[in-house]
């Protein structure tokens, strides 16, 4: 594995904001892929307003007549005893059962292209921005599929009513078509395979039950790529020892002569967020053949231990390249990395 | 409404134990249809062994080797003071985030059979009984929708990764074709409707995010039943009165001359189960038309006031009959009643 010398590829500085008033507080978590001869990231970009020191004043979309307006949700930090902020990314209830209040940051799309991969020019709009009720708290987490000409892009979508998985369209990266909620809520970090396999379309998905456990990674099937059943758990990572508490599903999963290679992420009980991979049986990706022991990249660089959550590296998805990968990845939570992987070594570390 | 005179029409002592050792704790929530000239009730028949005031001893599935066996999960009350016995139906941590140790009985699917609706004989052998690792907590909830000739079965299919939806197909309710889970966890009270409408089928489902809010009625799409997509919010029980707390789909919606009507199920937070109705567009059901503002169905009468789970009543299914409906439901979770409506009292009800 090779740290890109250049990293962190993409931060806060090379994104323009949304909108006048607000601030880009991250650049990270990207769908990738190639379209013509350049390579395209799909990127999360949050935003706020406000000094985050003091207060959270975050964007959401809110019903006003027949349509969503964007407000902006102001909370003084020191004048609500009863939140905890402590978590970052989220205001938390600290008693009562239903806890989330709000997210500190609003997401929304925006494209990144380059020629070689490594340098990227982020465009001045979004790609796609929040504009239905089961987004109206962001749109996060993008994975990109490509099939048959089109690109499918997965991807969070927040609302009060929790994370649930949307899906759109796109031939030309100009207009964009939403398919709809594929997953209702509790559910994220959805990625659906770049081939039919005998005659079905197969996702990974990770619904979530906090009653009942650690969330896990599921697979599902389809026959149209909008309509998913077939739900079966895949992989819980209960025999890893260094994420049991939180995993779900990474990048898009490619085709090697071994068979599906994922990249995953899976957290420890101190939310340090790792990498691994496993390999899915070729003709049934339901079955995993193999996994990392360890993990295969770490948050170890400073800009992946430091930022605006710290301890991280998240990815959405990868690009494939000759006899390797290059893998991008959000670090902290507020910049876009890239490490490259031959896939010896990937298949070498996939012993369990 | 007209409490059928015979209620309750089935009881834990017209049920036979599915295997020696075991004891019937509750006959209820059933799904109902028509076949030939019989009224069927596919009911969830829930059972345990040992003594509840003592403990809990409750089957689940367990893997071993490479199929599933049935064991016992004992847990004395008086050893386990870290364990919270209160809800009658589940058994939970006291403290930490994930709660649910196990349920308190293990729930099969059972036929009963009428020729005229109120007398029905119980068969003495479960119509479908927990066989996948998804189901090794128990079916629940059962939803029967016929669909040209088959009948499509909703099911809660319940384990330790949390309660999610199961479906079967029978044409002749001798033979049952499982079609895998359809809906992810966390999500339960799914029921399909029985036609299609603009070339596509629809189903009402439930899915929870704790964290993120009150449970709320969705409804989504699909093209074969098997695959389902385009996931949207329909019904949050906001307005009501008596059921902020948990709200739910019920019996199958039925097709009227002004629209689909639903029966549906409210909790408040004593968490007292009544039933109400909502009037969905017959084109578009996707369209709420309106609601009743009052219970149509309250626990009231003795036999729904006291038993397993007291003050509750809960419907999965109804047949209609001329101008009415007999609505079939699970009274304290141990029983299954009747009552009867006519269309007309349930349209000057739809007021909302």
């Amino acid at each position: 594995m090779m740290r890109c010398a250049e990293n962190p590829l993409l931060t806060v500085r090379d994104v323009k904001p949304s909108r006048p008033g607000l601030c880009v507080r991250g650049i990270f978590n990207c769908g990738a892929c190639r379209f013509g001869d350049q390579i395209l990231l799909v990127c999360r970009v949050a935003e706020s307003a406000g000094d985050p020191r003091k207060e959270v004043a975050v964007p959401v979309m809110k019903r006003r007549g027949t349509g969503l307006r964007m407000e902006l949700l102001r909370l003084l930090r020191s004048e609500h005893p009863e939140l905890d902020f402590s978590d970052g990314r989220t205001v938390l209830r600290k008693s009562g059962a239903r806890g989330v209040v709000c997210l500190t940051s609003f997401s929304h799309l925006r494209l990144a292209r380059s020629s070689d991969g490594i340098r990227f020019k982020v465009d001045e709009q979004p790609m796609a921005f929040p504009e239905t009720e089961e987004e109206s708290w962001g749109m996060e987490d993008p994975r990109v599929t490509r099939i048959a000409g089109d690109y499918y892009i997965c991807y969070t979508a927040v609302s009060a009513r929790g994370p649930a998985v949307g899906l759109m369209r796109t031939r030309d990266f100009r207009r964009f078509e939403r398919l709809g909620l594929i997953f209702a809520p509790e559910n994220k970090d959805a990625a659906i395979f770049p081939a039919r396999i005998g005659g079905l379309y197969y996702a990974l998905n990770r619904p979530a039950c906090p009653e009942f456990g650690a969330p896990q990674i599921w697979i599902c099937k389809s026959p149209d790529l909008v309509s998913w059943g077939r739900q079966r758990p895949l992989f819980s990572g209960a025999g890893l020892g260094w994420g049991g508490l939180k995993v779900g599903g990474g990048a898009v999963p490619f085709l090697t002569e071994k068979g599906w290679v994922e990249f995953y992420h899976a957290a420890d009980a101190r939310s340090r967020y790792c990498l691994g991979a496993m390999l899915l049986d070729r003709d049934n990706p339901e079955k995993v053949l193999a996994w990392t022991k360890e993990p295969l990249l770490r948050p170890e660089a400073e800009y992946e231990k430091r930022g605006f959550f710290g301890s991280a590296v998240f990815t959405c998805g990868c690009v494939r390249d000759g006899d390797g990968v290059l893998l991008y990845y959000g670090a902290a939570d507020d910049k876009i990395c890239r490490a490259d992987f031959s896939l010896d070594e990937i298949f070498r570390a996939l012993r369990h």
